[in-house]
């Protein structure tokens, strides 16, 4: 009984950490396509819908991804 | 009873650790989108509408895993 | 009783080095926003309006994930 | 019977930190393919159909690799 | 009995974190490697064809390590 409790707390710090790396993950990865973006389309604002698109696919990649590490940490946090 | 204690304390240590990793990303991540639009916005004022629509799209898709990266470590948190 | 304080010296130490990263994260990010919006502003003085704008709508997205960090710290060192 | 439960939780935040690095895996590789994707539209964008494909196919290899990690983790947490 | 179980959580607690650092190296090296590649064939969109061999090459060699690592990580996690 007392261990189990000690484990549920190392489970848990590791959920919240995991958490937030995987945040960091679509801010780092997101923040760069996003930023190279609003440039491209400021250089080429003729070309916006395909620079939008473009960055669409390569932004939901990484949403997705990141959105499943965050929710494998929930579920740890929760078991 | 003791080590219960001391396991809440790691949980509530990664928690608190986690939340600030995942508004890390937040920070990272539309720091850099936002910064690029506003260069963007001076260099081609006449397309600021495209570039903040690009800008808002690639910051809500950050703000959305970081905000639930909060969310999961508040759990933790609260658990 | 022992074991009890040690517990919530981890919870401390852990919410305090995430309320220190939450706000790491507005000064990264607001700082990187604001620095270009400043420049750019001197460079398109006409556009300042439109510039600002901008940068309070990326600074509000970062602002409020890190005020919400500093939050759930802050109720972990106040549990 | 009182271990099992203590590694239980060495596993369970091995999982959450590991499914955390994996997502940024895709954080960062995908986020500068897109990033170089877009900027390499607005320069050519006759040519934004081949750029695509090309950013698509380095973007699926690291996709792969980085939901099976995650997929991995959460085997363990599940475990 | 009690430390086969303990080596059980740190077997699985590396295994995890291993996994996560394993797809990092696919994310570090293929993004590079699709980076500098989309931004070729919009310098020398002719040579696309060659361009892209040469990627899927270099990027196959880190997908097939990194995947290895992940089974590796995986057969530790299923052991």
């Amino acid at each position: 009984m007392l261990n189990s409790i000690l484990l549920d707390g190392l489970a848990l710090a590791g959920a919240g950490i995991g958490a937030g790396v995987a945040a960091l993950a679509a801010g780092l990865g997101i923040g760069r396509i996003g930023s190279s973006a609003v440039e491209s389309i400021a250089r080429q604002p003729s070309e916006s819908g395909k620079i939008q698109t473009a960055m669409l696919i390569a932004a939901a990649l990484i949403e997705g991804v990141a959105l499943f590490g965050v929710v494998v940490c929930l579920l740890i946090a929760l078991a």
